[in-house]
């Protein structure tokens, strides 16, 4: 299990998506993104072209991805792209965070296949304004770090290149 | 002399509580954080709660953190949780901020017993809008430079997992 | 080729002088920055005399880039400080980025003098309320990823401190 961390446009979900290939199989790509607005349609459009002709099965999971990981064949290689979006939609939705978190590492758990997940580090600006700002930014530190404890590997992306902070990627990547 | 950098619910606090804990003797944390409203009081409780019963002294220095150091006897471990809370304070205060940071720099040069700082990064978003927030970022970056520059120890931490800029954590941490 | 990427007052600049003026040679300093009102132009005049008495020609170029890069001798050392004011300048004045950005691309590959260039990485806060903030922070983001990817050395400041993304930094540094 490998953990993606990386800023805005750092190119962490390509990094992600070469993992996840180099453990060969059939590969998964579990997508939490919902569509709000054109921006997002645009940005979502991008990524599946990128993926294109590559073999990636799409599954899209916005708020249950413990249930989408326990439906798919165990052995297969997955990709979760991205944490952060998903806890925006539980966010959004008013569910308990800690919660859902704690599904996730259940169905985590069960995994043998490799599995890659992505998501954003946001708390190295200023202080945002607005309480939900900061209450979003606590959740996701939170579940980084949870998500960092079990993960064998855990790299930090800028600039597209990867920082090890825990373990090592495969040779190559 | 050890500073553990990093952005919000990154882990650096936690971490630097280990620092401390396995320089072993009898640790004090002096807390820099003034409670301005619920959300501020919940969050340096459930800080509180996480260091009872290890045994911890805690002294609070919102704005006057060389004094509380040259209080003590400077052979005792010693945590200071944060910097750029402390910052802030003074810079609501209307204080020098340079003459300040020399100040604590003076106190941290005459102790020879451990000391372990923790300071956020803030410098990694969007240009904020408003100017005080632009002099915050500022002052806090210059302040992490100048404190860096004298630690022995520096690391910057994300998702809970150190990454080494300077300096070694010890063995295990 | 070096890129120094890190946040506000991390001390990119201070470590991307330090590596042009260790190359020797006569090195130029081409400035992106322009001043829109007196805290940019105090900011400016501070960067300014930190070079002063050091042998620095000036070459100030908040668009051209790729014009200042092919109007130099292509043996002197250059610092290009920095690529995200640069980008700013481009997005407020409308114009095509990714063009841009190949353009520089193409004076880069053709320089065989050491050369060295400051980003800041902007992503790693909470998503900007504003749309021209996102649209800013996905261009900062894919230009750094893109002269990373051709640069041979990467480093990511912090504190004042590197951390070594690819390639190495001359001894000492």
């Amino acid at each position: 299990m490998t953990l993606v961390l990386g800023g805005a446009r750092s190119g962490k979900s390509a990094l992600a998506e070469r993992v996840v290939l180099r453990a060969g199989g059939a590969p998964v790509y579990i997508a939490t993104a919902q569509a709000w607005d054109d921006e997002m349609r645009a940005r979502i459009a991008q990524h599946r072209a990128q993926r294109d002709g590559q073999g990636w099965e799409t599954v899209e999971a916005p708020l249950d991805l413990s249930g989408a990981l326990t439906d798919l064949d165990p052995a297969r290689p997955v990709l979760i792209d991205c944490l952060t979006l998903w806890l925006t939609n539980h966010l959004l939705a008013e569910h308990a965070i800690d919660q859902q978190v704690g599904g996730l590492i259940d169905a985590l758990q069960g995994r043998p296949g490799p599995t890659v997940l992505v998501a954003n580090e946001v708390g190295l600006g200023i202080v945002p304004d607005n309480a939900l700002a900061r209450a979003f930014r606590d959740h996701a530190g939170r579940c980084n770090q949870r998500i960092a404890a079990m993960a064998d590997t855990v790299v930090f992306t800028a600039a597209g290149l990867p920082m090890v902070l825990k373990g090592a990627l495969p040779p190559g990547i």
